[in-house]
């Protein structure tokens, strides 16, 4: 036997109405690099993609599986946090690609500079960074 | 101003009700290691967790904003994927605390040995990782 160490790491993988586009839609909006990518007879996308250093994966919805989208649900029960250089380019971008804003960036108590939007696909993102300190 | 490069990451934020106990199921199964907490004084948890190289976030739903717990909901909109060195072992861990089984560590034909829970909060964990090749 070959034994690696594995790192331990965690990746959320979001359910999705029509996978295909929201792979395109990911890659467009965030700057997303596809690592992986499979597609069953029917279309329907199970693709690994990367954000800088962290990764996630999108997948066709599967409700007999419990895979359900946010369109199926009205509604999402885990958003994503993308933390960034420059957040504010990264939300603009999102928009033009066809995101929805749910808050615009502002700079929050808590030492955050967060926007909020939410995907086609009903997925919401929340977009920052730490607020930088001294002058 | 101080300027520091920031790394882009990923880090996905479940919805629960009850982040408390949330936040002890988590260390309890998985072996998280609360990093941030910031409770309101209503009791509403927001807190980031590390597993590994990776974190995560919980937090108490608030449907006013758009954040839906599984409960809430009937289903979850995005599952988590755990790669970890020894699945089996954090598999069994993760139900003697509390989580159900949706399916059994099994090895799959496209190179992963992985199973799947349930959490009580109602978030779904894929707890895997890539087969050993060789002899």
């Amino acid at each position: 036997m070959v034994t690696t160490e594995i790192e331990t790491t965690l990746a959320p993988m979001l359910s999705v109405r029509n996978g295909r586009n929201a792979v395109e839609f990911y890659k467009t909006a965030f700057g997303a690099r596809e690592l992986h990518r499979v597609e069953d007879p029917e279309g329907a996308v199970v693709a690994e993609l990367a954000l800088g250093k962290s990764s996630f994966w999108v997948a066709d919805e599967s409700p007999e599986h419990s895979n359900f989208s946010p369109e199926s649900l009205g509604g999402a029960t885990a958003r994503m946090v993308l933390t960034i250089s420059d957040p504010d380019e990264a939300f603009e971008r999102a928009v033009a690609a066809g995101a929805t804003v749910v808050s615009p960036m502002t700079d929050h108590s808590y030492g955050w500079r967060v926007g909020r939007v939410v995907d086609p696909f009903g997925h919401h993102w929340e977009i920052g960074k730490p607020e930088e300190t001294g002058s």
